[in-house]
């Protein structure tokens, strides 16, 4: 039986843009896992009431379901240790959790200002009251106040991704020669702002800029060919 | 032949406090290779002239002269392959250069204010100038106003140490279970900061100073008996 994801969608549901998700879809598309996505919406919640998570990603594999985006990572690796591995021994888990603590430290702050008033716009009508009052509450003030404009939001991103334009000046990916976990986690977050943004977010001059291209083209172009806001 | 590793000293010799010569210290004991440190001077440069380096750390080892941190691990790993890898594959290399880029943007610019003042006042008198001089240049204000007193300074270093704390409530290694060369490149940056400050500078009751003291005490308490300007 064929992998189902349940990953949120938009109004329009050809246009999937969590960055949890993202992280997700690549890591199945590195495993070479089949998959198919099941549109998930927040004001139809119940789809997955069955795995115990009320937020997505969640995962059914035949009979198991798996929810949070790093547990189904690591279920991935455990359930699948023959197809390459996620997060690679000795270092691929800590190495991916830094990746993770930049993201929320540094880089979604930045992407954040460009993506959660666009993704509130995209939503279907019945979820969008409970992603303001949910995100309003979380950041602290209204989704309009919280919105940069695109010069100084792709700005304040470049700024975010420095530290990673050092290793990919050198290194194809953060994880070396090839793409592991580490890069999904950053590339889920500029995926999602990618998608929702009304400006195209990205420097693609920059060595980030440049490794975000080659993950949207790596898989026959999976990522590239996504929908987005921007058609 | 023992290996040679020509490495920053103080007025007094014992004190040895380099970053960069303690990152290429922790990756010798690591791959425990037998070496002897050679006390050098901004003063006495000439002692490395044959290396074509004009700045610590050096590595003679035999006939073949190394410098700069960075190569001297490559150089390690790839002279040394039987022994513990500091850039396991595949990611090892990426890895530390993420750790060394975030010590350049985040622990470096809370570690300085500690620590530079500090490190000039411990130099020989004939070191002093120079170290003054290029210093001041490199920050754009004199020592004295770079340096942050014990609250400031202590509640600066934590702060740039939060993203490592993330992984380290997790992992007791940047590198997983076990030590890898992106511990040593974070840990050259602490390990300096500790042995020129006039206070303790970390914080053991967080993850990250919980490692560092897990580090100090690793190969027979190597680094926690270095002395330090506190004895």
């Amino acid at each position: 039986m064929t992998i189902q994801l349940y990953d949120l969608a938009a109004a329009d549901e050809r246009i999937l843009f969590s960055p949890f998700c993202w992280r997700v879809r690549m890591a199945l598309l590195h495993k070479g896992l089949p998959f198919a996505v099941a549109p998930w919406r927040f004001s139809a919640r119940e789809a997955t009431a069955a795995s115990g998570h009320d937020a997505v990603p969640v995962l059914r594999d035949g009979e198991r379901w798996v929810g949070d985006s790093w547990d189904i990572v690591t279920y991935l690796d455990e359930t699948y240790p023959a197809r390459p591995a996620l997060l690679p021994p000795p270092s691929g888990a800590a190495h991916a959790r830094l990746v993770g603590a930049l993201c929320g430290s540094l880089v979604f702050p930045a992407a954040v200002a460009i993506a959660v008033y666009q993704a509130w716009r995209i939503l279907d009508a019945d979820s969008q009251p409970y992603f303001r009052a949910s995100r309003e509450k979380m950041f602290g003030c209204s989704l309009e106040a919280l919105h940069a404009e695109e010069g100084e939001g792709r700005a304040g991103l470049a700024r975010a991704l420095k530290p990673f334009d050092e290793v990919l000046a050198v290194h194809d990916y953060l994880g070396g020669a090839a793409p592991t976990h580490a890069d999904y986690m950053l590339f889920g977050v500029l995926k999602w702002t990618d998608i929702v943004s009304s400006y195209d977010p990205i420097d693609h001059a920059t060595p980030s800029g440049r490794w975000f291209d080659r993950l949207q083209a790596s898989h026959g172009g999976y990522a590239a060919s996504a929908p987005t806001v921007r058609g």
